[in-house]
């Protein structure tokens, strides 16, 4: 179906490793052999600096990293499509205290320009006082922050005492369609956190808090603890990420799914029903479509209808979408035009 | 190993369940079938009233159904030594804002005449106002609660404006311990709320919010999501629960770890050089023996050294303790006896 | 001056009733005649079946009150100029962990059609629950909501399981300028919660959460405590609030404040550099003027400038000012014209 | 009456200084003159390292001054007693998320062996982390830390990465009791941050958070602002803490107080029937008398019955006392004493 990622099953190496992991006994909430390797490779992925903590879901993963750079009165910047802002529940606002200050994007992307804006209020102890950006990797949109705008947005971060955080759920995905490592486009940038996820390319669970902001690394510890997402049977989650890091399974995996978006939408973009409305970078594609066409293309793969007034669909890939599934899903779309 | 029951890899069934739920898509979040599926076990096993919620921990678990049934002025009552006291880094308070009243325990459990002194600050605002009862089912000593002593607390709270809540870690252990089943141990004594365990017997991950209580059913949906633990793939935890209630594996399981406890507190109970410190109820054993056996013991079955003073140490069974690991262990105990 | 109406001093009488309550003992947080009597006047204003709370500061009002009808999943819904969401430092976010989901506002004013749109997450556990309205009266801006625009809000509010909140920081101007009472324009109205001001029309420190919704009652006793607000000396708010409503004290005040608005507004309304921007319904005028009138204007009555970019400045008068003060401004405004 | 000393009015003097201040207008929020000059006393009083911030209640100067010091994963130590864990609703729990490490006290004090036993926990991230000593000067007993006990406390904490808090309340009394003044007292034995009470010794309003810790300094702006206790007409705090240490009227108010309790227990000290159960170091008396005493003796004086069942009540006197009233008290004892 093309209703999300995380609708997808775990792909076979990662549910062999799930299998391979579960002889004998481990020591619970991580120190077991597993966990100590994972994080081993994490280091090798993202460099000695950083330090890595495993959560199950990206909700956690950006709560729990967030409350470890912001303080209650303080707030994180983001565009008004992010996760944290509009589909968690409220999450953050809860478990830090802090406040969201949304800013109108472009594509789901956000500039400098519009987060200056917010910092006027600097010192005025009756605002809540700006302290993060957070840019969504994919953005909400599927369109791609490229890097030298991710190195944009982490020295403007800096020159103004503020900090950057990248929502990483699909960052896999963001990879593959730069054409960079995870360092390059993460680490040598100078992003301070990231919501690494695993989940929706291919995982069980899991997914990774990674910090590149010493100061945060022993709080972390307990946050998560507090937080709700120490797991006890740690070995799981650490196994799903070495087989998802070796022999560069999530690149194949989002290779896979970008691939498959991408074919998806050269097949319609010349259909005058049609109207992609974002760049399709990785793995999502925003379309607008006639509403009569709803029903029978779900019913041939699921899929979201974000708004039923302007028609606007969501089609998402996956590391398992096949060709077939593809083109069967277009061919019902050039069926349905030709009436 | 005796370190704990989280120690243990997955049972083989449930393992099994993991890979065969794998096949095909399913939607997010709780809306595929096994999840459907499993929701109508719980409710065969609780009774219709119930509404369950799956999390991945049990710290969620206690956490988020507390907070569905308490204010933040209002206050948990339990044990001194309740896991949700001592052993959750403080999670309870972070997020509900509410405060643990602890209380003494015999043998880890409490009585409702140490609960009755708890009360003469009802209608003060001065002071956090008792709302909830929470009882640790087996306690963290190992010890366990008969089904009237839950029956007489669920009454007292009711008559009191409080309610009960049970913290199921090992509610297998202490079902098979009292010869019952769930209902009759949960449902059929008044409980208001349960985190029920199934990690600790043989799951990879997942534990249930049992709600007997209408009010907070609604509330729960909401709280489960802001709390960070409405997990994507949701039919993983699902599949599990059904292969942990199919044909009472859980049962199987958590008789196993008892039987291997008592054998283990057989092979020993006699010897001078050891004090078991409590009733052996169910798959806990505390016992104070020789600082210098500590090391020796350890290296042919890891367990946790409790307090360096008193030598005061917890050995745990599980549901793949084998007789042969225990009788290894309790004669490396002799042998060292002997001398 | 001209910067706020809380730069004022205490208004004789309310001083007066200050000392003279000074007489002797009185038990604290509450139990004294003083706090009796003036929660008896409260019932009398806004109905027997008003609860009333006192509280030291406007945002504590606002947010403990809140409290009270929003559980941490569920939004509030106000303008993004409402004093809740821009100037009280994430108060809200951080005491009752909820979201603020601002709308746009014609003038400081919101309709039930914006506040529509927002109702479509409703039952989506993903979003923030909207739960409750919450309008300024005045708005930030000035302006003023009729009363039937109130009852219309209440009613929309109450047909959608929301509830309708009035942050009344300047609740007395509103009433002179509607020329009704409070009972008319809140209790009847259909108003849940207010937060009703003192500080801002001549009292030293006082404001009060009047609750029409019996369930918050109860709650709003523990919540003002754990909420740091109830205060121990306490007959010195309820004095000063029964000097307050004596002989309609709170609306000569109020008339008097608003009068000179009208008064300064009238004398510079047709002037071609200054441009008024909002409607002048109670004590508060925004304007735009010359960027080099700032300093001169600043210097005979000083007032805060909101946007050094369109020069932007708000005028606040209040209960103690005078004619002579407004005239003497208005002519130095004229003098700078003649140039 | 005996009640509280908050039942007392306000001092003359500060009621006149109120009155002097409330000539003209003031900026609000702290930005006028008798601020400024109430800081810089303030500096004068506990060094030029100390940074002041005035609230209103004592619950909000423990709470946000806590809240400046700790994460919410790290716990207070105190006594059993403290008014923070027994006197102030959770507020500590709900605006921290902290957890209260309460520890046997003896006569209302702690000493740094009971809280090394707390920290064994250091660095295992199940338990929340030790990191603020609290005590009450005086203690909630009536009794007095010394300086040199307050010394020790304070190097113990700072050895072991710990903060020393110092709940004031009835600092005044204290200081008087020791005959030390507040530097003595506080700035130079080491303590990190103290509540500073001024209600309890003659003031209306207004406590005073110091901070000896320039690291939780920038953050009490935000902090006390998000924490609802910013009030906008500041002028009147500060000008009654101006008058509040303006030629010792402090000490005076205090040594008044604690002579009065000395008057009260010498008269009584050698009853058989009044038992005083701890030091009166201050201007606390805690007594068991016979049960029937209690209503003849509230109808004196009135005060606070603590036990039922014990028959310990508690007598606090005020700087208001007079030796009149006492004597009238006692003789009224003497008078029960001779039946």
């Amino acid at each position: 179906m093309l209703a999300s990622d995380n609708s997808s099953g775990v792909h076979p190496k990662i549910l062999q490793a799930l299998v391979d992991c579960n002889d004998g006994d481990a020591l619970p909430y991580g120190d077991d052999n597993y966990t100590k390797e994972a994080l081993k490779r994490f280091k090798e992925v993202f460099g000695e600096r950083s330090e890595t903590y495993f959560v199950q879901s990206g909700t956690a993963a950006n709560v729990l990293g967030l409350s470890s750079i912001l303080q209650p009165f303080e707030a994180v910047i983001c565009a008004e499509t992010a996760h944290i802002n509009t589909d968690e529940c409220g999450a953050l606002e809860k478990f830090t205290g802090s406040k969201i200050l949304q800013i109108p994007s472009r594509n789901g992307k956000i500039t400098s320009i519009e987060v200056k804006k917010t910092l006027t209020v600097k010192g005025n102890e009756h605002r809540t006082q700006p302290k993060v950006i957070s840019i969504s990797q994919l953005t909400e949109l599927g369109t791609v922050y490229t890097v030298s705008e991710i190195k944009e947005l982490a020295n403007f971060a800096h020159e103004n005492d503020l900090l950057l955080h990248v929502d990483g759920a699909r960052i896999s995905n963001a990879a593959v369609a730069l054409g960079v490592n995870f360092k390059e486009m993460l680490s040598d940038t100078g992003v301070d956190l990231l919501s690494f996820g695993g989940t929706k390319n291919g995982m069980m669970y899991g997914e990774a808090i990674v910090s590149f902001n010493p100061c945060s690394t022993k709080k972390l510890k307990y946050i998560r603890k507090q937080g709700m997402q120490l797991l006890s049977k740690m070995r799981y989650i650490s196994a799903q990420f070495l087989a998802f890091l070796k022999d560069d399974l999530w690149q194949m995996n989002a290779r896979q799914a970008n691939n498959m978006a991408k074919l998806l939408a050269e097949q319609v973009k010349n259909m005058p029903e049609v109207e992609i409305t974002e760049e399709v970078a990785g793995n999502m594609i925003f379309a607008k479509i006639p509403r009569e066409w709803h029903q029978p293309l779900q019913e041939k793969s699921y899929f979201y209808v974000l708004d039923e007034e302007t028609n606007l669909v969501r089609w998402v890939t996956s590391y398992d979408t096949t060709e077939a599934e593809i083109l069967n899903f277009t061919s019902a779309i050039k069926k349905l035009a030709n009436h």
